[in-house]
Formats: C-alpha cells, structure tokens, sequence
C-alpha cells in the first residue's frame, strides 16, 4: 500500500539531522483501533526499507542494527498508512500488528501501564509469554 | 486527575539515561478520538510540572527552555491519562486540546500529511490561521 509496485520507491526525504545520534522517533499505531502500540527509532536504512516492504523497520539502539520487527518472535507489523509530521522529524506507522502484540513482555501494547493516584497500575493482561515466544 | 490534591505528588521515575541529551518522546494523544497530535520532548521538570498541574508541559529543544504547550497560543494540552511504556522511556499524554488544534501550522494535529503513492499529501484543513494565532 506504500510503496509502488514494479517502481523504484519515492523516498519522502525526512530530517534526520534533527537528532544528534541521526535517529527520529517513529509512532507506532494499531490501525483499527489507534491504540498506541510503541515507540521505535529509526534511522534513513530502516525508513528507505519500511517504505519498500510495507514492513517496519526500526534501527535497534541495544544492538546497534537494523531491526525487522518481528524479525525473531514472528510478530511483524504490516503497514497500512504512514504519518509526517510538519517539521518531517516524527513519524507514525499505521499497522496491522501480527500475533496482536507489539511489546516484548508480551502485552498488546509497551503502553500497558497509566499513571493512577501517583503510582503506576498495569491496565493489560499479557497475549503471549515472552519465554514462549523469545526462549527462556 | 494525575496529582492527588493537597498532597504532595508521587514522582513516577523515568528512565532519563536512555537518551543522550536526558531527553524523552511523549506522544499526545486526543483523549477521545484516539488521533495522535503531536510529539515532543520532556525532561525531568517538564515531567514533574505536568503531573503537578495536569496541563501538559515539554522541554523546547529550540529554545533550550521548559515550555507549557499553550504558553502563547491559549491551546493548553488538559492531562486526562498518562501512560508509561514497559521501559519507563516513552510516555503517552492523553490530552484535551484545547482551541482544537496542536500543531503550531494551524492544524488539528501535527500528523497532518500522509504519505500516497510516495508522495506526502495533506489530510486536513487547518483549524487556526497561525498568523492570527501568534503573530505575523
């Protein structure tokens, strides 16, 4: 749905110069529901390959790598629409989130938890275990 | 609804670290229609500042200053749920935008282009008129 079929991709040109480590925040947003689902980094590598698979890619700050997600636990998220922003420094991923959750403690959401009465309750239960799905 | 009142807020901790200039994302949320707006940066002032009075505050990474959104637009971001993300380095504010507009260009949110076939195409019309808003 992004990206042209049998064409070489358009790159929509963002400012990665906005950050001094050259990454920009991407949102990521269930597309049915508009849950936020998290929040990834990614650098001009894995924006150019988002925009030519219809998958996202983040840039990985733990392992310093280019990131499938989904790449080990199967849970890919398919993109269904993408945001700029005005100042083409933040974007949103609409997806389609495979295996219906995007944190890797195995919650829908890494937003799992909401700030009550100065303390911070869990508002989820998790749809998968992450010794399961990552190994123990 | 964040802050207990007349007592003294129970600081929820950030995990400040995780970023170089010990700056973190928060995504703003409409409180009803789940729509993104905007994305910005907090420290820990800007952090503490908002759950103490409930209407959200940034730190301005162009003029280097703690920053209430609204300060000169009248359009105060009213907290109505915070979320935190399973790192403690992503927050969600889920806000009343008050004057129905985030973005400084006039439109409802900052996420105002999408991108099609390549290309980047507007999605919305503009609520304000910026110039009338802040000044030409």
């Amino acid at each position: 749905p992004v990206s042209q079929k049998n064409e070489t991709t358009t790159m929509i040109p963002l400012d990665f110069s906005k950050s001094a480590d050259g990454l920009l925040p991407a949102i990521v947003q269930d597309h049915a529901s508009g849950e936020v689902l998290m929040l990834a980094y990614i650098n001009e590598e894995s924006w150019k390959k988002t925009l030519e698979t219809g998958k996202a890619h983040y840039w990985s700050r733990s392992r310093k790598a280019l990131w499938l997600k989904g790449e080990s636990s199967g849970h890919v998220q398919m993109i269904r629409e993408i945001l700029v922003d005005c100042d083409a420094d933040t974007v949103v991923f609409k997806v389609e989130q495979l295996g219906g959750a995007a944190c890797h403690k195995g919650y829908r959401s890494c937003f799992f938890r909401r700030v009550s009465d100065g303390k911070l309750v869990v508002d989820q239960t998790p749809v998968f275990d992450p010794k399961t799905v990552y190994g123990s």
